[in-house]
């Protein structure tokens, strides 16, 4: 897995975009990349230590700046969770609907080609350390308070998820609107746990020189795909 | 969903023996209504603030005692948590194991016998809000500190883990272990997800009058089958 060509070429908007705040007129030239240091350093936090075990003084202090550098940026806490969230989320809800929409132009497709353009702009950020420290975090957030984490995942999520499950629900005519979804929750569960680090895959595969994660993107397809497509007669039934 | 019926004919034993410590001697007589009261109150705040963001006397409050009460019963927080954690861990893991034992003393099985009977002791729980507060705290657990949730994760679920991966090996043996392993997670992930009320299940079903959650037990369970019987051919493709 590589990470998604779109990503590379186009330059990094400033963070405060990304947050969905408006650019800071004023702002001093030249440390666009002071906020996204800020906005890496917060994802490993936050993602180790949740939201309320999160201060920006441990922030700041893994940067070597002064808290009121960090709040120059980003304000507060809050706002700044909201911008390393927004900040991969967003990025996962377009490749979604990108690819969602090179599968529509393409014609007819498979439920496995929706399930894997789903899951796969999430799955890739396993790749590398920063993007697991954001799996981590995403996999935490539901956990924290529903105020904040509704409020994001919505704002994030809902177009993607919506348009997904009328795709699904165009190949699965038979299910209704619950059943899809039912079926696509335990779809994001299944990939989210399994990529968040959180399955302890690590220790339960004792087989020798074997990367417990090995094919995981593959499995975790054929999975799902299984899944949306059931009820499927059980061979040994 | 109903309990279990052997969580209901038994009586409770002590909290300080489901935590896995000995019983005090000298403890008043009458007190264990106050410890299994404690247990349910750390159980609701710790899944809705996480280790981190819980605190003795938080407990206390809320039952009109002293933390010292608290402490006389569970010592530290450390302890507290331990106990919460483990009273319904080894209630789930017994429940999978005697199951799993069931099956094999009637002979031949099924997968989607194996994925029920290893879903259904922490799916069941979602019945009334304490076994909800559990399996919300459950979820957030894997993303609490490593040492604290890979010591309990692997005292409550190893070896009905590993047992169940033994059983659907014999079912699929064309897998080898890292595939049960990694299908097994992707399950896991499934059902947790969609039973911790993480999902926005209530939110996303817009259908009006209709309980979101109907009949998601048989779906989870249908959906794990599926998935730990990939590959099938999508009808599709």
């Amino acid at each position: 897995m590589s990470a998604p060509e779109d990503r590379q070429a186009e330059p990094k908007p400033p963070a405060s975009e990304r947050a969905g705040r408006p650019r800071r007129p004023g702002r001093p030239e030249g440390q666009t990349n002071l906020a996204d240091n800020i906005l890496d350093v917060a994802e490993v936090l936050f993602a180790e230590s949740g939201y309320a075990g999160t201060t920006l003084r441990q922030v700041a202090e893994r940067l070597a700046v002064t808290p009121a550098m960090i709040a120059y940026y980003f304000q507060n806490k809050d706002n700044l969770f909201r911008a390393v969230f927004t900040r991969r989320g967003f990025s996962i809800s377009r490749q979604r609907m990108e690819r969602l929409q090179a599968l529509d132009a393409g014609g007819s497709h498979t439920v496995e080609e929706l399930v894997r353009a789903f899951i796969s702009p999430a799955a890739e950020l396993f790749d590398d350390p920063q993007g697991r420290a954001f799996l981590r975090l995403h996999a935490r957030l539901h956990m924290e308070p529903e105020e904040l984490s509704y409020e994001l995942r919505r704002l994030v999520h809902n177009e993607p998820t919506r348009a997904y499950a009328d795709a699904f629900s165009k190949l699965l005519p038979q299910l209704t609107s619950r059943e899809i979804y039912q079926r696509m929750s335990l779809l994001i569960g299944a990939y989210l746990y399994a990529f968040s680090g959180a399955s302890r895959l690590n220790e339960l595969v004792q087989e020798e020189e074997t990367d417990p994660m090995a094919g995981l993107l593959d499995t975790a397809v054929a999975f799902g795909t299984a899944g949306m497509l059931q009820p499927i007669r059980d061979p040994m039934g």
